[in-house]
């Protein structure tokens, strides 16, 4: 690579991209930490993009027409951070480059969201961007169908590398633009065939351009050092009507002693090998020094788009009263007004008919209440439509000749659809749920993890919550899987027990700001626990006594979901022998959690036995058993200790001994100063 | 599609291919439940694959030489148990059939390995299956590679779905086929444009020619009812140099009311359409009858491969008897008589000389000692080999002109290697271990949940295993997946202390039969604790008394892995200050859980305070805080209540909390009476 003669050839893009690739060897080498070859490699492409195509005001961040820019390969943060800085984002200052990976520091080791403006997804695990993008571009097509392209008329560009492609999950991304068209999706590929442990080809040959065409995509191929090349194919790929991938030949760590290496993937921190790198480049400013007029240059690209903001201002203030408000307020995650009063009145008509019903059916019910109330909604399944109870009569169903349906059938692809409404969620205006076996959180994790760190809102309605799906078997069986979730930071749980907490449940989840959900609903019909109306969300509390002792109370059950009403007919059993017993409903140990102490001190008092109810492993129930009050010798669990099995659910319930008889046994042996360690404790 | 014309091109392979669907649509019937229209579709090409190609003798389903056939279309359970019942497996009865989906029966709801000979592997969570293949056909290489082609000298058959493919797992698994040119691996698609929520098309598009293609496969399409271009198909693709993928246009429930619709995909439960499918099939046998001669062709076709299995016998005992030795201690799952020895000569020397080492290095460490002695196992790493410390002198790399090479680059599939490593395993002959970030968990999930539920000991390692893993950030920090893992049944997690517990770790993972084991590593230097040697496995028996109180024990301070010696520095402080401490290390928790009660009272007797340090969530913990004698009100724990930050690891120990004084601090706090609830309890 002769980089003096591509310097040469465009001096003046040279000397801006360079002042990225300056700015990431100043600041990796100052970490001793991190990887400068990927922005060093692509600061052409990302020059390019910034400086003609990407619309964008450094000053309004929040813009909401903006284009939005995904750093999908996110170990080259500083390539987002570097040009942040440049182009003038308040927050992104040079002490903050200079503070790259430190404590405190906006300029984390992975673009974070949130941390600073412009950073429009967390990224770092890899595959997760692009697919992210999906979502962003189908969001972005959903509100241009609504509102018209006067105010939504963006595009979504994402740069991702070769480890974002060889992830699976990139595939279920491309196939699922592909399928629906989005065009105004671009993904620029850093093609420099080095990953950590060398070439490319020592773990990968696959054809990319053959790939992406194959998924319904338009392939464009450049030198990513010639910024004419890739500006023609920005401005061919913006009007294109498939997605499209510009696939960008380039020299990682170009100009560098490490170019074309793995080592160029990493901290690049010999000094004396930068300070050649620079002089190659023809860089003579000193360390975390961008020269006025580069900076300048730099700073007028993130004006540019002012003009246009301020255009787009005056057209979204042209439209009706009533749209601006839907927009703002859901851009705002503020929930309609009607909502609560919505849930409500289902809540009262649903105690007084009290009916049977799995809960994934009352969660149905509910949708059709809320999704006519709350037009941001967008629903989905990975296939299980019928089987997760996700889809209600009106949404429509997202399509190419139905941009502005509600509905999305993802297919086969857990992983990206769960990464793709994390994109719906980023990019705003939507608030979108999505549907798959409980089990299946399995494949999705890599994606719920990240909208529990990023905190956003993101709706998981996980159906067949346990044993009680019966004969799909223990491959189909979560057992553990309330475990996953609850251990997970920033995340509620919601096992409701009945339709009246199936309600509750989606109230909270719909109205969360920062926090994502997990509904874990039942294949099996429940009946209604909840029969006496409250307009107050008990769910909110976490857990609640359902049913009191009559007489002494000697006994406290505790139970989640399907299990509820296993605790109240062992109530029965037990009041019958005159054992004063107390049933709490606990649908959401998070909110519990977050109760006062004499609020959990009411529900949970110290004295009675304590079992736990739950179709599912033990592991964190201790902290319920025997944590808050309670003692190991006074309590004991009915539940999973292994995997399940394959049979009808009530066969399999009588089999690992989930029922109202074992509890009461249970409570029984307790009283009696009988206790038993349980098979796994 | 003219059914009758279709039976009567090719009569008698049309009744013996009949008897699939009869047997799927009679079993699924009586169970009500189960999926009818995928082994009726696909019956034709199963038909010709065991009839005139699989090399198989069902009277020996355990022969090392056998062609493997997976089902990664798992829901399609009944065409797998009908095909084993015909060919005469012993165990596969005409009750089991009718037993199907039941409790107890051998033919779950899908396939699962140990149920019944024949069953490759679990599948059921889709894509499973074809990422094992690779796998399975890796191991295949090397085992011919390392034994010659006339002991090793087989295939690999898949059946896959649209599910399949959609499923990102599928990407990663054909890039590594074609990466490999795994030309023994042979996928018949199931090409029938259904998926549960409708046509494919609804969610898919993709030219999936063109996707093998591009990842570097051969791609024969054929008409899935035809019996000689499946024959054909499956003859050219034995003789491709190339993985080969045979596209079967096929219709789903092929002649019954249901074909062709996502109906024809789940249960055919309707008595009289039933009836009329029979009718058009021409099948006049009654339920679960097969006439005797189909029966007895088809059992003819199970005994095909008799002579072939007698004559490799015969081949066989002609290999020296070392090398039989070494192939069939493989198979069994032993470990070599060496291995003991070395791990405890590795352990003697190391406790002498006492490094400080991350223990992913001292992993390395270990594998240097290890792999020369055991050389079934086959090392590789996701993209991380120099992080992760997989990779030692002696193994060789795996490629097309490197068949015997024992190192994997998996490229950046985590979800693929695990899955593929899954293979390996169950293919038998080699022990498969691999390495990632323990973030990446997420990733491996689905994978690694199936190494515990199928019994076999894949071993995970996964490094930079906390905050301790410093700059990167909390993208790639694991605070929840201990937790994770831990709560998985069957499975073992390893946190080693030092290098000598990382030894231990490593002899347990590798003389396991029937559990997958994690080892958790850092990326962090640490002390050796266990400075004084001990033939004694002591990490076996999951946690021990490190170091015991001077004078009265008044302090337990349990800890893990990167804490332990932090706890050792807290216990220094404690004793100075004359509160006398016991640092009990607890490298499994599922070990200590085995021991007996006797044992666990001795390590974790009541009475002192009890502080546990672990640099993650807590979720869990009170299982060894409250509930082995201990008290809430006397316990506490040092670790993280919510995701990490960027930063260096000293600084984020620092931050968090997670220091030698703050856990001194802690117990002085609990001695004086004043305890506190942690931020998240």
């Amino acid at each position: 690579m002769d980089v003096k003669a591509l310097a040469a050839a465009n001096p003046e893009h040279w000397s801006r991209a360079t002042a990225i690739r300056a700015l990431a060897l100043d600041a990796v080498a100052e970490a001793n930490s991190g990887h400068s070859g990927m922005p060093i490699g692509m600061a052409d492409a990302a020059t390019v993009l910034f400086e003609k195509h990407l619309k964008f005001d450094a000053s309004a961040p929040d813009w909401p027409d903006r284009d939005r820019f995904i750093l999908s390969a996110g170990h080259g943060s500083m390539l987002l951070y570097a040009l942040l800085h440049l182009t003038g984002y308040e927050d992104m200052t040079l002490e903050q480059i200079k503070n790259f990976r430190q404590w405190g520091a906006i300029t984390a080791g992975h673009p974070e969201y949130g941390h600073a403006s412009g950073i429009e997804t967390t990224t770092g695990p890899l595959g997760q961007g692009i697919a992210n993008s999906v979502g962003f571009a189908m969001a972005e097509e959903i509100q241009r169908a609504t509102y018209g392209n006067k105010v939504v008329d963006h595009y979504t560009y994402v740069i991702a590398g070769d480890g974002c492609l060889m992830e699976g999950v990139s595939q279920e991304a491309i196939t699922l633009a592909g399928r629906h068209q989005l065009s105004r999706l671009i993904v620029l590929w850093d093609n420099n065939n080095i990953t950590i442990d060398g070439p490319v080809t020592l773990s990968d040959r696959t054809d990319q351009v053959g790939r992406f065409q194959s998924a319904g995509w338009e392939v464009i191929e450049v030198d990513g050092h010639n910024p004419d090349e890739i500006d023609a194919a920005l401005t061919a790929a913006k009007k294109s009507d498939q997605p499209t991938m510009i696939a960008c030949k380039t020299h990682i760590a170009l100009g560098h002693a490490a170019q074309d290496t793995s080592k160029g993937h990493g901290a690049l921190t010999n000094a004396e090998q930068n300070v050649e790198a620079k002089a190659l480049w023809g860089w003579t400013a000193g360390p975390f020094e961008v020269p006025a007029d580069i900076k300048s240059h730099w700073e007028a690209t993130g004006a540019r788009g002012a003009d246009a903001r301020r255009a787009w201002e005056e057209r979204f203030d042209k439209m009706s009263r009533t749209k601006r408000e839907t927009f703002n307020r859901a851009y705002a995650l503020d929930a309609p007004k009607r909502l609560s009063a919505t849930i409500k009145a289902f809540k009262k008509q649903m105690s007084e008919s009290a009916p049977k019903l799995a809960t994934r059916a009352s969660s149905e019910k509910v949708l059709e209440v809320v999704n006519p109330v709350m037009p941001e909604t967008v629903g989905g399944s990975a296939d299980l439509t019928g089987s997760n109870n996700t889809k209600t009569g009106d949404l429509g169903v997202f399509d190419t000749d139905n941009r502005a349906g509600r509905y999305v059938y993802w297919g086969i692809r857990e992983h990206g659809m769960a990464s793709a409404m994390n994109g719906m969620a980023l990019h705003g205006g939507v608030r979108p749920y999505g549907g798959t076996f409980m089990c299946f959180t399995d494949y999705a994790r890599p994606a719920m993890r990240l909208a529990a760190l990023m905190k956003i809102p993101t709706v998981f309605v996980m159906t067949h919550d346990s044993i009680g799906l019966g004969e799909d078997g223990p491959t189909h069986q979560p057992v553990e899987h309330l475990a996953i979730s609850r251990a997970t930071p920033n995340t509620y749980v919601f096992r409701p027990a009945d339709t009246i907490e199936t309600a509750e449940a989606w109230e909270l989840a719909l109205t969360s700001k920062k926090t994502p959900s997990v509904l874990s609903l039942t294949r099996q019909g429940l009946k209604t626990v909840r029969t006496e109306h409250r307009n107050k969300n008990l769910t909110a509390q976490g857990a609640y006594v359902l049913a009191d002792a009559e007489g002494r109370r000697r006994a406290i059950l505790i139970a989640t979901g399907s299990e509820v009403e296993i605790a109240m007919a062992a109530r029965d059993i037990l009041q019958a022998e005159g054992i004063g017993t107390r049933v709490v409903s606990m649908p959401c140990w998070e909110l519990f959690e977050e109760q006062d102490e004499a609020y959990r001190k009411r529900v949970l008092p110290g004295g009675p036995v304590r079992v736990a109810l739950e179709a599912g492993m033990r592991f964190g129930w201790d902290r319920w058993l025997f944590g808050e009050r309670g003692r190991r010798e006074k309590s004991g669990f009915i539940g999973m200790h292994d995997f399940g099995a394959s049979a009808p659910a009530g066969t399999l319930y009588e089999e690992f001994g989930i029922t109202a008889e074992a509890a009461a046994q249970k409570v029984r042996a307790l009283l009696d100063g009988k206790w038993q360690p349980d098979p796994r404790t």
